[in-house]
């Protein structure tokens, strides 16, 4: 049922060194941002999203050969609901996107001289917000699938270009991943968002996920593509 | 006369998304960026024109290989003139590029908590903006049929990478798009344009995509390329 | 001695079409950054940079199989020195560079409502400047060369870093360029040069290139790359 | 033990013309930033970020072919632990490296009338920046090393894009680089280093390198990637 796959132990490493860097660059370059900005956030976004794009284009790279690079729960059990990966494994990834992007936050969090456990006081609630986390979810694994279906070299800047789009068009700024939601909240910094408001977002995320992945299976996976 | 394409059905949901999500990035980063900006415009533009670029590199890279990933009428008639596409299907192409590309108007004021139905009252207008839609469609057209000619798979990168440009080259931020000028005056936002301007930037930028035709065919079409 | 080209007509209305656009396009960013970014020159030359990069790569991209889209005399001239294009035919290539350049100009004021005929009182002088001048088109030329020795898919991509990086290395914003040089000098806007400082920037233009020439020549062209 | 390389003096030419530009560029494109800001030190970085990363992706795509466009000693030392480099060509390397990176802040310094021999007084130091420089060192290592492995082609991108981030997320704004570190002493401008905050910097710089060598060897090297 699963294709040939690399050691679930080297596949862990990758899915944790991703994660982290992930997450400290999200975190990281949020305090770096705003520390620089003298409170135009607007700029402060600028440089938050150059950085994230920036990074996971990297990590995609290099990672995704090893462990198809997820970084995000969403994505890993959209994997396993597609029969790409082991059940048992996506929990296993899971597992270690959390561990590995919390260790990432508080790296950023000591390397920006900030205490290193904190909680966000940043509230982010409400319809449209949630409504922006389903459809920036919705559209991160459709343009994973999609991609990956029809340009796989192409899949590292595809996503990386994607949450660049989204971390704008999104009132949100486009969290769309389980387990960095869970790391932000433990972060008060500009990518922060407040404990109690991180359930409605994860709900929200595995719902566009969930919905991402039906409508893609209909649409990519049987078609043959156009002259491509 | 026309090459073997994916059904209709999905050929038509490829636009629809695409033009959902094109418009709701092009509107919701709009208000995203204007709302963080404090006034500087050339920031909350930066944030727009990345935003743009960034999604329809995605949209293109996914879709392209499905419906050729249109989301403008202009493209479509284009396409149907070269016989690449029947007139029907041409039409049905537009229609869903509007509706779908209104539907990601709304969902941009949605997330953003804003009143569904709005009417832009930013006039755009005069001479110099009909200009710059007549030179930045004929660029988006002759940018398509001469990156496709020669160099298919960097047509995302290009398109995306004209918009890039031409968001700051030509005085209306270039719409280049006769379904997303309708669209944008259904917004009431730093993308917006008053509904009475419409008209003139629909004509100016089909007169632009008309040239553009003519001219690719006589430069591209017939032309044995140097050493690629 | 010459490859097989296409038709000189043809490749004059690429070197055409593309001069117009490039010149356009990095006086009309001008013009458009300057007036929204209210006095912050350094947000200015972002939206100036991100213009000017992408569309190189659009047009390298589309006119490149055709004439080599050289869009600048030096490039042209370098060509010719080392056969790749008769003297004759870079005399064309610079004189329609030239017009249409001027138009692309000239364009850009018309999109801006803006006096067509103008000339800048923008003073670029001094030792600093011709210094960066030499230095940056240095760097252009052996760019080129380097990229279509090695890289060729990548030429459009390195040359549009190059100029983006070059905007903010040197003092004079890296013209790099004496068509372009003498077009900016007919726009007194953010892009402008006075004219009477035009003819030392073209000096030290054609100084950097014809170095980049010989080392280019002594370290590229005869060395097998590494595994590549 | 080695493979065939270029000849030595080739590859140290490629050595010496790419830290000159990578320097007088990171150098230079701060002058430049830090003049034009105004003061908002987010926008000087965004500039600052933009210009770094754009000659990055040149400089390795045109001199990786020949010398493997190190400009960097971490990355020659750990090439040589790898035996893909002669421990002598090593030295050689290194020592080009800092005398052409030096030449190319002063070029910086010529280009923006500004006295050429300087010495950096801001301070960089605390257990913050040092775990920063030692996380980005292991993360550009590991970035080269993973990507060489498995995307050759997209190392320029990926090693441009990395340090696009690493500017961002780490408190030191990411010198990884001991060479850099010491041609930043040499300049009192904004992207200077005080000459007694360098050492630290570079003994965690190096130590990241090392971690990132050992922890790649297992998880790259012998790894067989899936489906790619």
């Amino acid at each position: 049922m699963q294709p040939d796959l690399p050691a679930l132990g080297r596949r862990l490493a990758a899915e944790g060194i991703g994660s982290f860097f992930l997450f400290a660059c999200v975190i990281g370059s949020g305090i770096m941002a705003e520390h620089l900005s003298g409170g135009n956030d607007a700029v402060a976004l600028l440089g938050n999203t150059l950085a994230t794009g920036a990074i996971l284009f990297v990590l995609i790279t290099m990672l995704g050969p090893i462990s198809g690079a997820h970084m995000n729960p969403a994505v890993s059990l959209v994997s396993a609901s597609r029969r790409e990966l082991r059940w048992s494994d996506a929990t296993a990834y899971i597992v270690v996107q959390l561990a590995f992007g919390i260790l990432g936050a508080w790296a950023a969090h000591l390397m920006f001289d900030l205490p290193m456990l904190q909680f966000s006081v940043k509230a982010r609630t409400g319809l449209g917000q949630w409504t922006g986390e389903a459809i920036t979810t919705f559209g991160l694994i459709f343009t994973i699938l999609g991609t990956v279906r029809f340009r796989r070299e192409w899949v590292p800047a595809s996503v990386a270009l994607y949450i660049t789009a989204a971390y704008w068009f999104t009132s949100s700024t486009s969290f769309a991943n389980p387990a960095i939601t869970v790391a932000r909240s433990l972060s008060d910094t500009f990518a922060g968002i407040a404990p109690k408001n991180v359930p409605s977002f994860i709900i929200a995320q595995l719902l566009g996920a969930a919905i991402a992945a039906v409508v893609a299976r209909w649409l990519f996976d049987e078609v043959k593509p156009s002259r491509e």
